[in-house]
């Protein structure tokens, strides 16, 4: 288990790959977020994208995924009191190949809480082309790693 | 259709209520967010959520939802760049009844493309008790009317 106190400012670490089908974007948007051009080619054709894109949030979903399921250890993870800065950056495909890529921004221990600590990590996605296709600043509050002794 | 020329500065709306299963959290969570407080009542025992508690991003995935059903008119709307200061402001539980308010805080016409505008709505997802459980500031691109001539 990786605790807060574990964590260096700087440290980065890579996710991924994980390949988006046209099924799992569209029952993600029949879900969720059904808008035409995230339910048929058809739908997209004389839009922005042109053809059938992910939701962005189905493709922060899937930017969690990698992150959660890819750690080789997991974080003392408590949940996190949300983001700043997120950029829907180009479109996500049917046949994308998504890699993730944190850096730890910023580190601070709780003034209220000896047994919790704040991580700033700057998350980027990117597809097969090396474009990046979402970016963001997720906070994630930690546990320390005195508090589980 | 509502056209980015129709939206006023100070419009408001709101949506739901959407009642919240701990099956769906549980679904969302497998698929995206596999963390054990998003899992089971037993993995969320020991933490700050105290039993089974929605992904945040579930959450966020739920308020889209509210919104893209639940107007009256659909917008013309072209996709959206991202979003600023999301935050998870409480957990949201099975059972819970989710509500959304908007408030369009600023318009502005595109000054590159005569045919688009973006809308920057404040989004506030509230549950049964009047807590806010989620807040953000959407932007959303919109097409002109003129555009559709």
């Amino acid at each position: 288990m990786i605790y807060f106190d574990d964590i260096q400012v700087g440290q980065q670490a890579a996710f991924g790959p994980l390949i988006v089908s046209a099924d799992e974007i569209v029952d993600f948007a029949r879900k969720y977020d059904p808008q035409p051009f995230h339910l048929s080619d058809a739908g997209a054709r004389d839009t922005f994208f042109g053809s059938l894109a992910a939701s962005g949030w189905h493709t922060a979903a899937m930017t969690m995924k990698l992150i959660v399921t890819g750690r080789s250890e997991p974080w003392a993870d408590l949940g996190s009191p949300g983001f700043d800065d997120l950029r829907w950056q180009q479109p996500v495909y049917p046949g994308d190949r998504l890699r993730v890529h944190t850096t730890v921004q910023d580190k601070q221990a709780s003034a209220s809480s000896a047994q919790q600590g704040t991580v700033r990590l700057y998350v980027e996605t990117a597809n097969q082309h090396a474009e990046v296709v979402m970016s963001m600043t997720l906070s994630a509050l930690l546990e320390r790693r005195l508090a589980s002794v």
